[in-house]
């Protein structure tokens, strides 16, 4: 990492339009998290869940909503204490420059263009017919396949691979060894043997998507598989052909998603989740971590386990299924009283019967 | 993508050999699926489950078994549409075609042969004494090790890794990113720490194999991985060193399979579904999505969940759990009708005793 | 595979400081598991589990802890035969060699430091400033990023990606295709939409570490990612930002660690499973394969099963939940008897009533 980058509080605060409550001569050298902070870092604090963490901090001055009584040092207020931290780390860590231009080490297909201000680093690949936009950068080892459209100001890390026909939008990223366009899992099963179907269908990223490392998204079998605008994707994900995901849904890491299965808007996958083929998960719906899904999913619903169903059902059931031997015992407490009662009974029964006959006789 | 490629619906009947009802000039210029076509396309039907979509389909000819009432177009007539239809593909998308030969910004080493009509794209790597056979695709960033021989007809994607000594049959394709040969995970653990196991076996892997992007197949400790013939393997699967997959089994995308476990034939294996090590499945066994197999799974035997057992169980034990509240409510209720009898009981049977005792007296 | 290498037993005897039992002069030509060996080879028995393999072993001569009956040929009797075997792979199967060196296909940027006998295959990549120590091989289509700092005797398998100002410290292996430093997955969510967090932070690996292929490990938001000394991780494992790992803990493939949480020291992870953010888990913990862990795990607890808890609780609850349909039987039993219990109780309680009443009349 290069120099140090260092600001006075009072200038941060006219940057950020904050109010500045303490010394405004304070050198801020660097940015830090509340709990991970050195002197001269500058941190914020956006959620009462570290309330406590405030106190403690080394940090020399805080973005914060409102003023801190447990914070000695000096404090910028504003609304939004994270944003204004997330605008400042270009500040302090400026990101890399990319040289605009093609690398003689890398291999641009006669007919391909390229865009204005975009960097093409060696070892990479560009096929025919393929169009760069302006302001992108192609990092090492990345294959950009033939008829590939990809936009602006997108950033392809190292050892991506977007095949053959796939469009990508403006301000997507992809990170390194990210695998676009690879041919869907289908096959024609017949007499215990798999033909191949061929998949020559494509893959459409709209714009502000980001795609983890090492993910995998696949190209539809005819049509194609679609990445709403504004999705986020973790690594490792796996999305299949002809899948369908809404703008500003988010996928955590390892996620698989099957054939054509169908994702809403903002919908929320956690970790490991699993989705079926042919599936509907509608808008704002939240699967939990490592959840099986097999069937629709509603708006709004947040489920778990396998197979998925509300997650409040799946807790209650996991708590019910701590509880199962203290139930069992009821069970067999019950089976033990009416053994006795009946024997109770059937003893108390003769005598109350032998008055009747008794009586009869 | 480059031209459209346009059809009379009779030649197509022709090159089928299928039996055509009505107008043989409409003139085809793509495929489509029943749901997902546009005007100019040829469709199929082939499962029941989409009968609605034949009504509503815009397709221009539908491929079927028998004669569908239920479309007004023309129509053409043979035993297997699916089938028949994957033929046609060929016909509407001609696959890229690849120049021959070793690009000059490619790497091979002194020793190694490449066989005719193979093409080897810029910065793919060949190592001493590979051997690489005829009409096979190496693409950029490919890496094949040292001693490593491929077969004919193959496809290695871009930036696929096989390491040293593997061997891979005819017809085989590695989607972008596989790596195959990597070293197992195996470590002698001696006073907490480890001490890595070297890898000096392989992967072999037989004809018509296809590896999906981003998979991991290590090699064996000292003997072989074996992928067996036709076995189909999805994107992001884990094959730990020494695993053993029989002919025609298929993998889908993420499943982990731990070292020296043993996969039998037309074993078909849902998504994220683990098995642990030295475990036997055998043929046409079926695991269901996120099982997680830790002991033997009989042949035929449809298993799921974790540990996984047969699917009915799973299902019915995951029903019963649902049901644990009403089950729960129900020991509760026969807890207070044991009270209540109890109380009846002794109570009835004081006053019982009392006119016994009272015409005793 | 090049030439065969032979020794004779009594050779490796001295080699290994062994006991000789029978033929020194026996010829060993390989190294084999007891189960896959052929004529020739030397094998070795060190877990009793195996035992009735040492009968049917086709092996030569055998490394072992104590003599064997069961074994008719020569012997080598020493205290860890396991460790012995290890120590003669090398012996067998020479590791290959690598010509130190940039090869003038690399792409290495002026300021970068490269160290003595360190190898830099055809189009690795190595950016500004970085430092590569000695005795390392970077293989082709590695990326090494600006200011990234390696160690000395570190293995880059082909295609690993290092992003900028990560460290990794001597005698690390990373397998093929693994990506070291992606941007975690962070964004602060305004209105439905997603504002991406720039992650500044790194990651650091320290000594002997082994990465497994196509392993992904984010780098910090702000500080660090850290992975421990000796720890050993499997392929396709995804580790998010700011995780810290301790000391010789181990991951087996395809598990997902999500942000900021801190795994100590010896724990063991198996296969597939997940661990939510924030999470602690304690030293010598055992986490068994795909169970998925959202809270604090003590010292030394085996924990599977989603929410994860006690092995033992989690198995107990399993196979209470298979006789399940066994309670509800037993349970419905109980309402049938109770129902007896009841009419017979009211039947006899009225006739218990009449000859009272009959009394009253």
């Amino acid at each position: 990492m290069s120099d140090k980058h260092v600001f006075r509080l009072d200038e941060l605060a006219e940057l950020l339009g904050a109010q500045l409550v303490g010394d405004g001569e304070t050198q801020i050298t660097g940015l830090s998290s509340l709990s991970d902070s050195s002197a001269g870092d500058l941190t914020f604090y956006a959620d009462p869940r570290y309330e406590d963490a405030v106190a403690r901090t080394k940090a020399a001055a805080v973005l914060t909503r409102s003023e801190l009584a447990s914070f000695d040092g000096p404090q910028l207020i504003l609304d939004d204490p994270f944003l204004a931290f997330l605008a400042l780390v270009d500040r302090f860590h400026p990101p890399a420059e990319h040289i605009a231009g093609i690398s003689e080490n890398a291999d641009v297909a006669a007919g391909a263009t390229i865009g204005d201000g975009t960097t093409v680093y060696p070892f990479a690949t560009v096929g025919a017919r393929a169009r760069i936009g302006a302001a992108t950068v192609i990092h090492p080892g990345v294959h950009v396949g033939a008829d590939v459209v990809i936009g602006d100001r997108c950033t392809l890390w190292p050892n991506v691979v977007v095949r053959e026909d796939c469009r990508i939008g403006d301000d997507v990223i992809v990170h390194a060894g990210a695998v676009i366009g690879a041919d869907g899992f289908g096959f024609a099963r017949r007499g215990g043997a798999f033909i191949k179907v061929r998949h020559v269908g494509s893959v459409h990223i709209e714009n502000d998507v980001e795609i983890g490392a090492n993910a995998t998204i696949d190209r539809g079998t005819l049509g194609r598989t679609l990445i709403g605008r504004g999705v986020k994707i973790d690594n490792l994900v796996h999305i299949a052909h002809n899948v369908q995901i809404g703008e500003a849904s988010a996928l955590a890491a390892q996620v698989g998603i099957s054939g054509s299965s169908v994702i809403g808007q903002r919908v929320l996958i956690g970790g490991q989740a699993g989705i079926a083929d042919h599936v509907v998960v509608h808008d704002d719906a939240i699967l939990l971590a490592q959840s099986g899904v097999i069937g629709e999913i509603e708006e709004r619903t947040a489920v778990s386990g396998y197979p998925a169903r509300p997650h409040r059902e799946t807790m209650r059931a996991q708590a019910e299924i701590r509880r199962l031997s203290s139930l069992k015992r009821r069970v067999r407490e019950l089976e033990a009283r009416l053994d006795v009662l009946r024997q109770e009974s059937s003893s108390s029964s003769s005598p109350q019967k032998s008055p009747q006959e008794s009586k009869d006789e």
